[in-house]
């Protein structure tokens, strides 16, 4: 077994504290991997309040990670000591189902194993990337291209490949016109993602806050949602909506937005249902749909997409010690635009 | 003007009386048609019931028309005198906008004309079906194949359409499971044309009472929704499921009948918002979409299609006499499949 240094919690309300967790040894095509950064999902936030279910504590969160392979089993082939490396939301699937065979492993039908708060195949409880090392199979580890720093690589591995996802299935390219609703963590990448893709890129904001910021990474347009007028102004004009807001919002406001056979497409869930008038869809042939993720072969394919469009997030590194901090921020939508730990801190 | 014989309300809750009404004079590219049979659509008794907004009463309901071409203005090309034509949802759209071009006029800007209830492009009240004769502009008459009796003709201008565009639109075809919700005008016309198109077909009603219809119309596989197995057994199985359904349904039930990257398409609306959980579609990248008749070209393509197909309804013809009945018959689903009313009675 390998000890790794973490940072756990112990239940819903606890503090941050600094850990001490075991990690496997190499099976045959595992890679040891010694993180370098991870990022802050607002998942993590929501996994370690127990808001989505009950968790075994203590807790390590953390999928969105990079770093540098120090180890590898026998039978690996894809990587090598020193490689640059990343690992994302889900750590291992079964394989062989359908959806595992076409690459969409995230829709695995025996349920991918989440890189945190979930059970391996060796039935142990799966720990995150706020921690000093891991070991995953290599169909899992995904490489980081060279013009990427691993600091800034880290958020794409959720961030990153949960908007490149829907913005790659539905299409997003030239001609098209794309709105984002919401300019946080996802929102920031998914305006950088679907500009290079060609698309014409409209923010849809609270506020017009963050205004100066979304022009700068693509946006042809910036609105403040807050404004009824928005609403009107924009009526029938998307072909692709990604919502990146995962609390409620007036979704009947937001599909009027779409033209004929637009899509809406939530990146996140509200934790209770929300409602919307079928005239709604029927009178413009409307669709409201949900995307998760992506599949490692689009994972790498997002990375590649990324470092040859110089696409990044922007960043604020913290200290292991200020995790807590951190997630009072995010809670509070104080964060340009992800915060990510430097596990050198640790 | 052209007076013709029609059964109009008066109210929401008036019985059908006979009336006389006005055609206008043919302007020149209308097309004079003697209706020979009109079919009864559930979207009649809601608009004659004022359940879907104020009507101008008196009102002459049925867009589902099948006649006979008795004169034609002097710019007509498309027909002549003696074709046997029918007439759908829309008498007339604005012809300019982008929706218009694309051939998809249900979908027009400026608001399609609709059969009955609407007012024309000559400041008059449209009125519909259940009527001796019209006048369309020749644009929007759609021709009816030789091997397609009248009577039978009828219900596809709007079940036939309203099903067949969106198995047209989403795919349905070799290889494709599809689900038709509901067993009724709609639904037996969705079966009949899924099949034909290849598709794997399942029928999902209430109950067992009309599997045997169902069976001998297609659909390869026939469950009963009040049975809570069946949601167990179907689950994550379809690639597209057509709701012919107008009542408010368990959304996320019927959600969790898609296989990844399937859509649920209703082609009708309840008056009440629906609820669902976005997680349902998040997990499966599933779609919620609407669907609305189709457009002119598209309506035409259908009739041809179910001439090649033997594709018909299954109907009971009624005298004008009877349509408060056959009304209350349809509200209580006492009906296989779609009444239609014989115009000669009128």
């Amino acid at each position: 077994m390998i000890t790794a240094k973490a940072r756990a919690v112990d239940g819903p309300d606890k503090p941050f504290r600094a850990a001490e967790i075991k990690r496997r040894d190499l099976d045959l095509n595992d890679v040891l991997i010694e993180i370098k950064f991870a990022g802050i999902c607002h998942s993590d936030i929501h996994t370690a309040h127990g808001e989505w279910g009950p968790v075994n504590y203590p807790l390590v969160p953390g999928h969105e990670i990079a770093g540098i392979v120090t180890a590898v089993g026998p039978n690996v082939t894809k990587y090598k000591i020193g490689d640059r490396v990343g690992v994302g939301c889900m750590v291992d699937s079964c394989g062989e189902c359908e959806n595992c065979r076409k690459g969409e492993e995230q829709f695995c039908h025996k349920g991918n194993i989440p890189t945190y708060a979930g059970v391996d195949k060796y039935g142990e409880p799966t720990q995150g990337g706020y921690s000093t090392h891991i070991v995953v199979t290599e169909d899992f580890v995904l490489g980081i291209p060279d013009s990427i720093e691993l600091d800034k690589a880290a958020p794409l591995l959720c961030a990153g490949i949960t908007t490149y996802s829907p913005l790659n299935h539905w299409g997003a390219g030239p001609g098209k016109k794309v709105a984002i609703i919401g300019m946080g963590g996802l929102g920031h990448m998914a305006v950088q993602i679907a500009h290079a893709m060609g698309a014409e890129v409209t923010v849809l904001s609270q506020s017009l806050k963050k205004k100066d910021d979304g022009l700068e990474l693509g946006a042809d347009h910036y609105y403040a949602t807050s404004d009824p007028e928005t609403f009107e102004k924009l009526a029938s004009t998307f072909d692709l909506i990604i919502n990146t807001v995962s609390a409620k919002i007036n979704l009947d406001a937001y599909l009027g937005l779409l033209t004929l056979d637009g899509t809406l497409v939530n990146v996140g869930a509200p934790a209770e249902p929300l409602s919307l008038r079928v005239m709604n869809l029927i009178g413009h042939r409307r669709s409201f749909a949900g995307s998760l993720i992506g599949g490692i072969r689009e994972t790498q394919e997002m990375l590649d997409f990324c470092a040859k469009h110089n696409i990044f997030p922007k960043i604020e590194v913290i200290s292991a010690d200020q995790i807590d901090e951190a997630y009072e921020r995010v809670l509070a939508s104080d964060v340009k635009y992800r915060f990510v730990i430097d596990i050198s801190t640790m």
